[in-house]
């Protein structure tokens, strides 16, 4: 049925945890694509050829371009314009389409307006709702986007067919596919994603200051290791997220301090009642995440 | 070896989560103690009974006092006072040991104050370091302690033979016993627990009211859901623990509000050099912290 990928080539640049997963699952599930990587780490593409997981690696973005029908751009969201203009020239052809896995779109759509002077048709902005504590290439998990969301925000400009090819690749993937417009998709993932990173790294950064040689953390339990996982992450992949999604995040952010002020006075006064009210709602709207998740699970 | 437990009997008040996996535990490990159960719900003891969590129900405080060498509360922290005052007269003997589960020490403190007039030596306040999603008898787990903290904070007239009796008790159900300062255990619990249930109680609700139907929530990733999970908890003990522990808890919460401005001021002047100062430093703690479970799990 994946007829628009048949015969094709997808050019995957960047083979860290989710270009290599791509990568990988393409290959785990035979999907008829040839796959060519690229990646500034000589180290990084030896593993992915060794690995299989691609089936040869471009020498320079110039080579990838001519020989892909489908680019993946899977780079840190800041090193996006630098990529897109190393590629420019080789884009402009009109034929190759252009994804990408960034998880802010509104800034990969100012930066190819700022290289392209448009929004071409060929291109669809993607982002797979799929990660790891772990990163790079030797995270890479096959399996990392089935039964996941990719989200895609295609513009007003892209392509019919240009959607149904993103959309195929995504799906041979395991995944199941959303749209969305650029901006609800910044604020969405500034509300689910990137406010909860960011509070995760300002806790554990909190209490590293809190006692000596990290001694608190010994006495810290199962819930804490659950709500501090995202604090592992990879700083520079957060660092510019967030300078990338910065108003969608700021936006929110002051929502959960004015929040956090209004459970701070509850928890001052002795105002169980508040407490509680607050504890019942958001174990209610838990309850009901955690419903979505079993569901999309079975 | 464990012959201080030998022949006696163990009472628990309070058959919730942690007081039936105590008993399951205590069963599952043939530790050689009688068990008897109370707790105001008769839904919940005939339960007990039935799953053969204990060996028999007690009717009232009473005669659960009377049976037992040992009496666990493990009743929510607030009615702490009213247990304590119902069983002041059964205990006064000075041959029945004392401990409890709550996860704040200094509120058990002054209720045994209250109530006794004293502390008195046959009193040894815990905290087993353990928990879950689940509640109530159903979600007993007789694992539940292996491999985990058990906090005691004896108090300066506990005797020493009481505090063995009590440290056999739990390492019999393949706990770590440490010992703390009652003041110390609600300060590291502040940090390590209290405040990160609050944010994530906060964060869950905040979330509730950023959308309709809670439609945001389905956009959200395996990153949300370990970052929420604590959310789910039973918002009742919450509010008790709040109320009881809200001083150490208000001082580490400023310390994070304090911390949270420094982080949105970095991401309102687009400050990324700070951004990834504070990331990095999180993560080196998180992976510390990730260090010390992954020895704990060997």
């Amino acid at each position: 049925m994946m007829t628009l990928l048949e015969g094709k080539t997808v050019g995957i640049v960047g083979l860290g945890l989710i270009g290599a997963s791509l990568a990988a699952a393409l290959r785990s599930r035979a999907v008829p694509l040839r796959r060519v990587g690229f990646d500034l780490s000589s180290d990084t593409t030896s593993k992915a050829l060794h690995l299989g997981l691609v089936d040869v690696v471009a020498e320079d973005l110039h080579t990838l371009c001519n020989e892909a029908d489908i680019v993946v751009l899977a780079v840190p969201v800041l090193a996006v314009p630098g990529v897109l203009a190393a590629m420019a020239p080789h884009l402009l052809n009109g034929e190759t389409l252009l994804t990408d896995v960034g998880s802010v779109k509104g800034s990969l759509i100012a930066a190819v307006q700022s290289v392209f002077g448009e929004l071409p048709p060929w291109l669809v902005p993607g982002h797979p709702i799929a990660g790891g504590e772990r990163s790079g290439v030797d995270a890479a998990n096959p399996e990392l986007f089935a039964r996941h969301q990719v989200i895609l925000t295609p513009h007003e400009f892209s392509d019919f067919s240009a959607i149904e090819t993103i959309t195929e690749l995504w799906q041979s993937v395991g995944a199941d596919i959303q749209m969305m417009s650029v901006e609800r998709h910044d604020e969405v993932l500034a509300a689910t994603s990137h406010l909860p990173h960011l509070l995760a790294f300002s806790l554990v950064d909190t209490l590293a200051q809190e006692s000596e040689k990290y001694e608190i953390f010994h006495y810290a339990a199962g819930g804490f290791r659950d709500f501090t996982r995202i604090a592992a992450s990879d700083p520079t992949m957060w660092h510019d997220i967030f300078l990338s999604n910065d108003k969608a995040t700021l936006t929110v952010l002051d929502h959960y301090i004015e929040h956090l002020q209004g459970v701070r006075k509850a928890l001052q006064t002795h105002d169980g009642a508040t407490l509680k009210q607050i504890f019942t709602r958001a174990k209610k709207a838990r309850d009901y995440f955690s419903s979505i998740l079993e569901q999309r699970a079975r």
